[in-house]
């Protein structure tokens, strides 16, 4: 990659990671239209076209790979740029895209996974909320603790201790028969599987799915707890601490819906 | 460059800019403390002997150019990894360096700056605080609505008003003769020039300087204003907003002092 790229000197950019089944793009309308959202927040020119001329080309290497799953990462930066934080004026985007082949098999619902809840807190920034963005190190810290702690993945809370996402991911939790994901408020991205699930999927298998203040507490009351995020769709949570689910029927439910729209 | 590298991915690194004159880095040690801080901070490998020696390098490309004034930008990041935000167990950090001919003397102070204030305030953060991470969207879009208001800087203030410096640089007041600069706890990067003021330029001109918890309306109440980074080293502020300051002795005063260390 040529230098200078304000990605990488200021985490000036951002991405998206899309899940390929042999070659094709899964949900690239929802990723998107994130993009496009996280391209006007951060005032970038839109280079979509571009971008999905790229992914287009990425994935029919993935096609002709045979590779039955395979990961591609979208990064779109500002690029290059005189010395300091002020934007150009005429900045001309970077776009990267990697794609590799996953090992596991992403038509199979992953087995439960085990939570720690990371001692990071995710600060409030309504103006970087939502979007995902390269300004990483939360998550990047997070997820060096969940690596400590040999759990497959974290509960990541807000300053006032409410509870916004895992690491990778964001989260749901089945309560009284009903669907609740952490309300996004100050920090938080917008994951595409969420929006799917709370849009969808969800109601299209009965259940009221709604946004919700949470705290640590209320996972006391859940009756299942999953996450998801675009690789490994839904995921279900066995353990927190001392708490444990052993439910998982929604999750599966969830997935079987995501099973359909690969056919 | 090659990829991929958490630096583009997450903005998982460092950075230091180091001012040089005739190729000599000036303050090099303080940048190295930081880095080392910033270092353990992301529990990333102590390479500082190597970046050492890349910074010399860079250092005698610009003696040998004999270029009066430069700038070298030090970044580390934590160099390639598998996909996702764990960090690799074996990080095999990267260090890159470029060195550009500065146009500006930085032996004469630069002229009086006005400064807008910024709509984006910092986020808490305390265990991202202090060091020169990558992240720097906030110090982006803060330097855009400067650029739009056709300020020459901007100050920036956390979620609760108060004062932390300004995008590229930190913040100093003169009040009842003494001189103050906003305590940074929960974010604000912690300046080498900061330093130098608060430990030896400011007491060596017989001022006592001080942190202390300052909001906009302190401003009021301050006989003169002045920012300070490795580049500019310091500057006087004659406007924020609708006030004025003429007064720039102070400012001035330290400024004579950094000559000195030139010598």
């Amino acid at each position: 990659m040529p230098l200078p790229d304000r990605g990488i000197e200021y985490g000036d950019g951002l991405f998206e990671t899309l899940l390929l089944h042999y070659g094709r793009p899964l949900f690239t309308e929802l990723h998107m239209e994130r993009m496009a959202h996280g391209l006007r927040a951060l005032a970038l020119p839109d280079c979509l076209e571009a971008a999905r001329q790229q992914v287009d080309k990425a994935a029919g290497f993935a096609a002709q790979k045979h590779w039955p799953w395979s990961a591609l990462r979208l990064s779109i930066t500002r690029g290059p740029g005189p010395r300091g934080y002020a934007p150009p004026t005429q900045p001309k985007p970077r776009i990267i895209i990697y794609v590799s082949c996953l090992d596991r098999d992403c038509g199979q619902m992953d087995s439960a996974a085990t939570l720690s809840v990371a001692d990071i807190r995710l600060s409030d920034q309504p103006l970087l909320a939502h979007i995902k963005h390269l300004n990483r190190l939360e998550q990047v810290l997070a997820a060096a603790q969940t690596q400590a702690e040999a759990a497959d993945e974290c509960l990541m809370l807000d300053h006032t201790g409410h509870l916004i996402s895992v690491a990778a991911g964001n989260l749901f939790l089945l309560r009284h028969g009903e669907l609740l994901t952490p309300e996004l408020v100050n920090c938080g991205v917008l994951g595409t599987r969420r929006r799917l699930i709370m849009e969808t999927w969800g109601p299209s298998i009965g259940l009221n799915v709604r946004e919700a203040r949470l705290k640590l507490s209320d996972l006391e009351s859940a009756e299942e707890v999953f996450y998801c995020n675009s690789l490994l769709t839904v995921r279900p949570v066995t353990r927190v601490g001392e708490q444990f689910w052993d439910s998982n029927s929604v999750c599966n439910a969830l997935f079987q819906r995501y099973l359909e729209e690969l056919q």
